[in-house]
């Protein structure tokens, strides 16, 4: 048996999310679909990160074990000739025995692109709030995040996770050309967690100090009282990080 | 007769580009027809540059004069309904008479992106070379083209223009956050300049001295001195520039 890691990106447009549905346009799906062609058999991928509908990844991990022969250095460009062009592989390569990109993963850098104002090239993969965003406040809005904190404010509605315990590495912002863009890296992402600090911090970059109105969010752990979910076309799976020694 | 002026971006990906082509589906073909519906009579638009198939645009500029009562703040949101998602109308006003978006420009700026390495969201408006492009070089191979020069090695190959003088404010290169971008300002823009001056810098920058091979090539006045044309997706039509006093 040998163990693959194969890291990806996909423009999620035309993708109902990474994960198998029946009937959809799955990423998971036309990559399995791939990989079925070129071994001659069918695997089944674990993921990094299961992004949803119309979410795009830069930086997506998927790992299988197989019997097969495959050349390690074939497997990319086989699989790239065999893909859609919305999805590309940018590399495949051999892990240690145990490897998984879901359980072996460590922390997740995820984007979220704000623009100042509509533009229809950049309208794929970021979201126009309606006004011009305020980079400075929502700074303040998101530092309070970093560190280590129950999260639960910042579940999916009606979703009821076992842990939502995070150690949130980094939640800033910076400036993409188009306006600016939440830059979160975290050990752990609760269902919708990036989508909606998004949507919080927009509130709360209107009141008089957004940091203290969210460490005052954040202690509820009450969803009702975060922001709204920002639509799936702003956030990006940038980057997936793994320890040099593989845990199992 | 009233005056329009109609400022406009696009991802040219779906489009044959700007100019109506019958049976092809163009830029000026669905804008014509969105102003149709709303106005109740055909017009026919000029604009600031009619850019090729796959070529996007953040500030095209398009003119008409039409004699009706529209009120010139329900035009932008009216044709923004009536426009498929891949164009957006961002400003509607009334313009001086005689203004012409093509004749009255005194400047254009196009960017075009390169990629450093492929990346599927940036696929559609950046192009990969096949190698990571060396920002400082291609300053160095674009620095001559400032100024005032007979830009005829750079017409599209095959085409006599009468005009081949240009007058080029700025050609530079900056970082993006997929790699680096010519900004280019000029008078006048002969057609593929731009993609050929992009083909053109990106062959000079192997050389010693890519500022001399650039006036070489610049002297010769000679097409086939000059690089490949760079493909379509990475040109866009960022900016029309118009004196305050309309020149009829």
């Amino acid at each position: 048996m040998r163990t693959f890691k194969i890291v990806l990106g996909y423009d999620g447009t035309g993708f109902h999310g990474w994960q198998v549905q029946p009937g959809r346009r799955t990423v998971q799906g036309v990559l399995e679909e791939a990989l079925a062609h070129v071994l001659g058999f069918d695997v089944r991928l674990k993921a990094a990160g299961r992004t949803d509908a119309g979410c795009h990844a830069r930086g997506q991990v998927a790992s299988f074990a197989a019997d097969t022969p495959v050349p390690i250095a074939a497997l990319r460009p086989a699989l790239n000739r065999r893909l859609p062009r919305d999805v590309r592989v940018r590399s495949a390569e051999e892990a240690e025995s145990g490897f998984d990109a879901r359980r072996s993963a460590i922390a997740r850098r995820y984007g979220y692109r704000l623009l100042d104002r509509e533009d229809v090239l950049w309208g794929r993969m970021a979201w126009h709030p309606g006004r011009t965003p305020d980079a400075a406040r929502l700074v303040q809005a998101t530092r309070p995040l970093e560190g280590d904190h129950d999260c639960a404010a910042f579940q999916a509605a009606g979703s009821t996770p076992t842990r939502t315990h995070c150690r949130v590495h980094r939640a800033t912002w910076r400036r993409w050309e188009g306006g600016v863009m939440l830059d979160v890296i975290a050990n752990h992402f609760l269902y919708h967690m990036v989508r909606n600090l998004v949507g919080t911090a927009l509130a709360l970059a209107e009141r008089t100090n957004p940091s203290e109105a969210m460490r005052a969010v954040l202690a509820t752990r009450d969803r009702s009282r975060a922001g709204p979910t920002a639509p799936p076309q702003g956030l990006c799976l940038e980057e997936v990080f793994y320890s040099e020694r593989v845990r199992t």
